[in-house]
């Protein structure tokens, strides 16, 4: 964590779907990150409804840190209350801001035409919107949404939309007032490097902190298993990067093995990275994980030099006929078999014409269940110009979880095949 | 929302990791949704890290509320406080509870000869976690980490594990204890219903609900837009259901059209059961959306029946090799082009062997991208035994939104082939 010395800084998310369990806040997360990356140290953030006293008392404990950014609740209608109670926890007075309602009546009169509603429905939301706390320098509009900075006593407030589209256009262009660059110029952006690991597990890497001095002096390490790797995280405040140094050096000896990338990239930008250095294309056949390593690694831009395509065959039909997996394969050892993903691996590369072809063959749920082959049981296989590598797994989830863990195991395993070879 | 005389709760969640932006958290969705439909009203959730002095003070507003439920900081090293400061914010004292730790050494000693390590190691942890406030009430352990209820003044509070699994698993059994029904009971649990529609604005939804009467006398409406799609929940407390028929009726006329379903089941369910009623099986043809149609149709348990496979054709070669799009079609047409998606569509049909062939065919990302053919252009046809249906759209997103779009586009235009015909 940054040094107590660091800004500190509250975010306060407001909107009643998110108290509700309706809709996830991604607001949050994104400017905490941010907030880190400058060297803030974030130290709470308050989700709230629209109730008044609750959205109140969250900006009251907000104005009490170095930085204070709330995301929503700057719409046109009685239920968007952020301004106004931002005004009252910081006993400020709220006036209209005569340029800003310039700028919002001709947007909301655009509006208006486009609908072909008259400008009058919309006049007093304009004045509404308009309305700010006195000293607010406004960073831009999100539509007819101002976005602000506003200093209250040691507190520089940032209040920003909810749609996280304008929440971070608006967060940019706020970096750049001064009134908000004077704080986060007392900050000291820490580094950050990230080791990520697949295929040993956390408590492993534990001990290998552990025994390797374990963090502190300036190093905040975090260990964390996510998608079925383990990703270790060290943030080196400014100066201790020699003991970050040391500390990896001492720390990746016993799992270096396990280590497959320094930063933040994703396996299947690894994967594809891996490929195209070879000039290797690949493709994918699946049945249980159904188009989940397909879309991973299309979800990549710049995908397409590599990967061509893939073969979801659901149906034991399907891997015969667009697969070609033989008949007497399936008979003899089952759809989820190492026969069976060997065939569509190989099969996938042939049909449709590429350098690697890689299969997911296992049982997500309770159809096709039995006792020999329990729900959860995984077969995987790779097959390349360089050789063929298998894997499987039998895994005690539920059908999601086990969907994605073989996913993440596939793509592992195009990354050992391309990358050992 | 619950009426004011509902019990009220605070959500407190414990990480680093989610005041750093490292991950997202799940268990305040979970909670609050739980609570809400109890009948319990969430007025906030506060996300902290492991900073003692904010983990107490976010503890100290928690208990504030008539029901406080923790997620995190229960294991056994010093990071982990949710129990001592707890404690000390509800100025209860702590004691080792003998039943729990026999419980917990038991456990412990079970790990430490799997890890093959000595017990000592474990034993300072055992009697950490074995340490609860006075008049603790425990529900039952996850691993080592006891969760428990504590009646503290006006107000229990629930302390859970923070991994989303045992989480979820000891809440249900807190909800069991004595302590923890006495508050619930006093909770009337609102009705709940939904409503989803596609193709339609929010703006005219929320029209239409304004004409209706707009929600209130214990009607409370959201309307959401959310995946694509409108979704409208309407929190019905006691005694006004006949107030939320009478909304519902007046509401729908305009909008009917684009109702799809009435609760909360997914478009790829709605897809699969339409297609379960009439017997048809269905396969998939994707390019832009690589998989991720494919994806949403297999998330669904059973819908192997119904569901037979896809082709991903991320290259041309594959469009033709695989799905048997005559080349003069990739030629004259392109690639992006309503003729090339419906010979996908009735390619997919034919190799695959399905009743019904749905094929996605656009521009998620710069390659490709021409002045003609711009990012965001998707086009969709859906083949089927009563006929064909197809559609296209032009989408200023980024390429995951321009991909999600496109997959739920997919999804509702099988729907509309097979539930219109």
């Amino acid at each position: 964590m940054a040094s107590r010395l660091s800004p500190r800084a509250a975010v306060v998310v407001t909107g009643s779907e998110l108290v509700r369990g309706d809709r996830r806040d991604l607001n949050g997360p994104f400017l905490v990150h941010e907030l880190l990356s400058l060297g803030v140290e974030p130290a709470r953030i308050t989700i709230v409804g629209d109730a008044p006293d609750e959205l109140e008392a969250a900006l009251r404990e907000g104005l009490a840190y170095d930085v204070l950014v709330t995301s929503g609740g700057l719409g046109p209608t009685h239920d968007d209350r952020t301004v106004e109670l931002l005004a009252r926890a910081a006993g400020v007075e709220l006036e209209v801001d005569a340029a800003v309602e310039r700028e919002i009546e001709a947007r909301s009169r655009a509006v208006a035409e486009r609908l072909r509603r008259p400008y009058a429905d919309f006049a007093s939301g304009v004045t509404k919107q308009a309305t700010l706390p006195r000293g607010a320098v406004v960073a831009g509009l999100a539509g007819t949404a101002p976005a602000f900075a506003l200093i209250v006593g040691e507190c520089v407030a940032v209040v920003l939309p909810g749609p996280p589209g304008e929440l971070q256009a608006l967060w940019h262009r706020a970096l750049d007032l001064d009134v908000v660059r004077s704080v986060v110029a007392r900050a000291q952006p820490p580094q950050r490097r990230t080791l990520r690991f697949y295929g040993v597990s956390e408590s492993s890497v534990a001990a290998a902190l552990e025994a390797a001095g374990g963090d502190g002096d300036g190093v905040d390490a975090t260990i964390c298993a996510r998608h079925f790797e383990i990703h270790v995280d060290l943030v080196v405040a400014p100066g201790a990067e020699r003991r970050a140094d040391a500390l990896e050096a001492a720390l990746l000896p016993p799992v270096e093995g396990f280590l497959y990338t320094r930063g933040e990239a994703p396996v299947e930008a690894v994967v594809l990275d891996a490929c195209r250095a070879r000039g290797w294309t690949l493709a994918t056949a699946e049945s249980c994980t159904g188009g989940m390593v397909a879309e991973r690694l299309t979800s990549v831009p710049g995908s397409s030099d590599v990967y061509v395509g893939s073969v979801v065959s659901y149906a034991d039909a399907v891997k015969e006929s667009a697969l070609g997996v033989p008949a007497e394969v399936l008979r003899a050892h089952g759809a989820v078999s190492a026969a069976t993903a060997a065939a569509m691996a190989r099969g996938v590369r042939e049909r449709i014409g590429a350098d690697i072809g890689v299969a997911v063959t296992g049982i997500a749920g309770q159809g096709g269940a039995t006792a020999e082959k329990p729900v959860g049981l995984v077969y995987l296989h790779a097959s390349g110009p360089a050789g063929e590598l298998a894997a499987d797994f039998s895994y005690g989830g539920d059908r999601e979880s086990i969907r994605r863990r073989a996913t993440v195991a596939a793509l592992h395993l195009v990354r050992r095949l391309v990358t050992e070879s």
